[in-house]
C-alpha cells in the first residue's frame, strides 16, 4: 500500500530509510543565543523516533545578526551543540539530518526593513563566503548534508524574485542575473563540503505575490540549479514581506498575508495545492536528462496521498511539515500497518499562530502544555460510555455536534469527526476536536449528512466509532419560494 | 482537430454555434450616462463577425448609481439602445448574446468604501428586486439570456465571500448564510424571466485574497447554484478590494493587487493557470447528476488548448476574454482551416492597464489609434526584404533579436516571435511585437537558443519565417569556476 513511500532513496552519501522528509519549520524553541537547547534536541529526537526519511532541522544563521529565537551555525561556538543534535538524533533511529541555513536581511519594529537593493557588492562577497562556512560547519558538526534556504522571504529568495530591482548583474529583468548570487552560493558551498556531501536547495515553486514569479520561472530556476549540481531541490510557496501585515510596534513578519496562507494552506484549502510546482520543477529537470530528486510540499495531508504524488511521478519525496508535528511517528506507524493509529492534522493551523506571534510552536493537537507531541506505548483504545454518546442539532445554516466524553486508560487526546455526505454510505475525517461538541458550518439545506465520532488517546488508538447521527437539513422553501418577501428583517 | 469547440451547444431556448465564449469585459467605451453608443454597438458586432458562440456584454447596473462609464439597464430608458445592440448582434453573425447585470457599492476617492456589512435589509430586498427587473428588461430587449454577475469586488461576490462579516442570517462563518442572498436573486431573476430563459451566473472559483474561499467552497456555491436553477456557471478569480492598491485621489480599483493578477494572468504565467476551478465545481455538479455547462476562463490561450479542455472533459465551453478581444475571428478562422492566421494574445495586459487607468480598452496589438480590432479580406502575406533579414546578439543574461521591416500590399500588423530551446529543432511562439526588436529576458547561459520572426498583417496573414538565427550563450565560467572572486566590484 505504502510501497513506494517505504523505500530507501539514496540522496549522495546519504541513504534515507523512506520517502518522508520533514521540511524546516520555526520552532522558536532557541534562545536568542542561537544555541541549541534541550527542548530542540528533544523536537528533533522525537521525529526520528518516528523513523522520518530526511529531518530538516529549523533554518541556523549564517552570520551574526540580531534576530529573536533562532538557531545560528555562524561560528565555531556553536560547533558543539549542533554536534550533539547530529548525534543524537542519529541515535535515535534511521532518520538523516541536515540543517537548514539562512542569511536574512534587518528588520526594524518601525516597518522598514533592509533590502536587497541595499546591498554592496562588499556585502554580497561576505554573505557568499558566510555561506560557505556555514555549510563547512554543517559537515563538520556530523550532519549528513546542508540544505540552503533561498525561500519566503529572505536575502537568496529576494534575489530570485521576479520582483528585484537591482540595476546591476545580479537583478533587473534577467532572470540570469537573478540567478548570479545564488549560483554563486552554490558553488561556494559545494567547494567547502566537498563532491560527496548532499547539498540541498528550498526556493519558492511560486512567489504568490503581484508581481512574482510563477513556475514558468521556477521551473527554470530548478533545472539550473540542478546543472549546477545540487542534490535536491525542495519547493515552498510564498510567505513573502510583500503583503505582509503590519503590526505597530512589531516587526513584519512575512507569513502574515496571502502569500503567508500559500505558504502553509489552512483547512480550507485543497489538499496538495502547491504540487503543480514539484512537478513542473520536475518535468523540466527530467526533460533535460537529470535525475535530481524534487520534494514536494504544501499540504500534502495523507500517506496515501503521498504515496499516490510518488506514484504520478509528480515528485521524488513527499515534505510534510504540519502532518509530522502533529504525529511524527507517520512513517514508523505504516511501517508496521498501524495507519489507523495516526493523528491527523486538521491544518488549523495553531502552529503557524504561534510562529506569528512569537510564542514556541507546539501542535494544537498536542494535550495542553505538551512542547513535544506525545510517546505512548499504550494500545487500549477510548471506550464510548454508551451507545447513543453523539448528539446532533440540525439547523437551516449549521449542523452542531456534541457527545459524551469517552474514557480511556491512560488520557483521551481528542475526537475524530468523521462526516458523510450520501446519507451514511461513505464516511471522511473532516475535522478533530479536543473538546466534546463541534459545529458544521459547510452544510447545505437540502441535503443529507451523517456523522460519527472516534476518540484517540495519546498514542493514536481510536474507540469504535460513536454512534452515527443523521441530519436532514430540509431545503430553505420559505427562501426559494418567496424570494422577495422572504427576506426576515 | 477542433471538432468539440467547434459543435453546437443549447443551453435552455439559445443554441450556441460552437463553444467560443467572450466572457464581460470592461471597455470603457460608454459615456457616463450609460446608454449605448456606436463604440459598444462596434466592439460586440466585431465579436459577431468572428461567429463567437456566445457575446457576454460587459457588466451594465442594475441601480442608477455614480460610477465612471458603464452601461446601464436600470430603467426603461436604457432599452431601445440595449435592443438594438441585442438586434445588431444578431444581424451580424451567429452568435447569442447575454448582457451581464451588475450591482456595486459605493465609493470615494478617499478610499472610503462601503461595505455589504453597511447594508440594512431594507437595502438588500432593494437590490434583489433590481437585480429581478433588470433582467426582465434584458429579455424585453430581445438578449438570448442573461448573466448575473456575482464575481470580483462586488454586491453579490461580498455576500458569497469567506471575509462576509454581516453577523445576521446573510454572513458569518456560514456557507448557507453567505448564499442567502444571492440565491434570493437567482430565484428573484428566474421570475422575472421565466423557465424558458437562459439565466447564466460569473462567480469566484477562487477569492485569492487572504481568508477568502477556495475550490473547496466554489465547488459546493457552484452545486448550489446548479440546483436553484441556473442554467450556466462561468468561473472566474480575484479581482477583489482587499488586496487593490490605493493611489491617491483615485477610486480604489479591484484589480490591481495580486488578485488582479490572479483574476487577468499576465504573459508569466502558466496557460489556462484558473483550470482546477472549473474542473472542481464541474465534478461536483456532475457527482450529484447535474448537467448544468461549466465555462472556464483564465489565459485558455489558443484554440488547440480550448479543444483539449473539452476533451479532457474539465469545462462545457471555453471563456477567452484577452485572446478574442485581440482576435474577434478565432472562431470564424478555425471553422474555415485557417487557425494559422490568428492574431496570439501575448497577455502583456495593455487591456488591463487601459481599463485599470480608466481609458478606453483596446488590445496593444492592433494598430495605433485603431479602437476596434482591425477587419479586412486581404489575404497576401507580408514579405522579408532579405533572407538575412534577422539578426541576432547573444549576451551572457539575454539575448537581443533586430530584424529589418517586412512588407505588406496592406499594412504589417506585428511581427511574430519563435524560439526554440532545443537548438532548431522545435519552435513555439513566444511573443508578438510591432517594433522591430526583441529582447528575451528568460535565457539561461549554458543553453541553446534558436529564433525566427513572422511579419503578419491585418488580416493575420502570416510571412515565411525569416531566417533562422541561433545564440548560443556560453555558460558562465567565471562564475561557476571562481565562485568567491568572480563577483565584480
Amino acid at each position: 500500500m505504502f510501497e513506494k513511500l517505504l523505500s530507501e532513496f539514496t540522496i549522495k552519501s546519504m541513504t534515507l530509510p523512506n520517502r518522508f522528509v520533514v521540511p524546516a519549520m520555526v520552532t522558536r524553541l532557541s534562545g536568542e543565543d542561537g544555541f541549541v537547547n534541550q527542548d530542540i534536541v528533544d523536537r528533533y529526537v522525537r521525529f526520528a523516533q518516528g523513523e522520518i526519511g530526511l529531518i530538516v532541522v529549523e533554518a541556523m544563521a549564517v552570520h551574526n545578526a540580531k534576530s529573536g529565537p533562532l538557531l545560528r551555525i555562524c561560528g565555531e561556538e556553536y560547533k558543539p551543540g549542533l554536534t550533539d543534535l547530529a548525534k543524537r538524533v542519529h541515535d535515535n533511529g534511521p532518520s538523516k539530518v541536515v540543517p537548514q541555513i539562512i542569511h536574512f536581511l534587518k528588520i526594524a519594529r518601525s516597518g522598514w526593513r533592509q533590502k536587497i537593493e541595499d546591498l554592496t557588492h562588499d556585502d554580497i562577497r561576505l554573505i557568499i563566503q558566510q555561506y560557505g562556512e556555514a555549510a563547512a560547519r554543517a559537515r563538520e558538526c556530523g550532519f549528513d548534508g546542508v540544505e540552503m534556504h533561498m525561500a519566503h522571504a529572505y536575502t537568496m529568495s529576494s534575489f530570485l524574485s521576479k520582483r528585484n530591482r537591482r540595476p546591476d548583474e545580479f537583478g533587473g529583468k534577467s532572470l540570469e542575473n537573478r540567478l548570479r548570487v545564488p549560483l554563486e552560493v552554490v558553488q561556494q558551498v559545494r567547494k567547502h563540503v566537498g563532491d560527496d556531501f548532499a547539498v540541498g536547495i528550498r526556493f519558492l515553486g511560486e512567489e504568490c505575490i503581484k508581481g512574482g514569479y510563477t513556475t514558468e520561472e521556477s521551473a527554470l530556476i530548478a533545472l539550473r540549479m540542478a546543472e549546477a549540481g545540487v542534490d535536491y531541490i525542495s519547493l515552498s510557496a510564498g510567505g513573502k514581506f510583500e503583503d505582509a501585515i503590519h503590526r505597530d510596534g512589531e516587526v513584519l513578519y512575512p507569513y502574515t498575508g496571502y502569500s503567508g496562507d500559500r505558504c502553509m494552506p489552512p483547512a480550507d484549502y485543497p489538499d496538495a495545492y502547491n504540487l503543480h510546482m514539484a512537478d513542473a520543477a520536475r518535468r523540466m529537470i527530467r526533460s533535460q536528462g537529470l535525475e535530481t530528486p524534487v520534494i514536494a510540499t504544501g499540504k500534502i495531508s495523507t500517506p496515501e496521498l503521498g504515496e499516490s504524488v510518488l506514484q504520478e511521478g509528480k515528485a521524488d519525496l513527499i515534505g510534510m511539515a504540519r502532518a509530522l508535528l502533529a504525529d511524527p511517528d507517520i512513517p514508523k506507524k505504516i511501517r508496521e500497518g498501524r495507519a489507523d493509529t495516526i493523528m491527523k492534522c486538521i491544518y488549523w493551523n495553531v502552529c503557524k499562530a504561534l510562529d506569528e506571534t512569537f510564542h514556541k510552536v507546539v501542535c494544537g493537537l498536542w494535550p495542553k502544555g505538551h512542547i513535544q507531541a506525545p510517546l505512548s506505548d499504550d494500545t487500549v483504545a477510548p471506550e464510548w460510555p454508551s451507545t447513543e454518546s453523539l448528539k446532533v442539532l440540525a439547523r437551516t445554516n449549521q449542523i452542531r455536534l456534541n457527545w459524551e466524553k469517552a474514557t480511556d486508560n491512560e488520557e483521551v487526546a481528542g475526537y475524530e469527526i468523521w462526516r458523510s455526505e450520501d446519507g451514511g454510505k461513505n464516511f471522511s475525517h473532516l475535522y478533530s476536536v479536543q473538546v466534546t461538541m463541534y459545529t458544521d458550518n459547510l452544510t447545505m439545506s437540502g441535503r443529507q449528512y451523517a456523522y460519527y465520532i472516534k476518540a484517540y488517546d495519546l498514542a493514536g488508538n481510536k474507540s469504535t466509532p460513536s454512534n452515527i447521527v443523521k441530519a436532514d437539513v430540509p431545503l430553505r422553501i420559505d427562501l426559494l419560494a418567496q424570494p422577495t418577501g422572504a427576506v426576515q428583517a
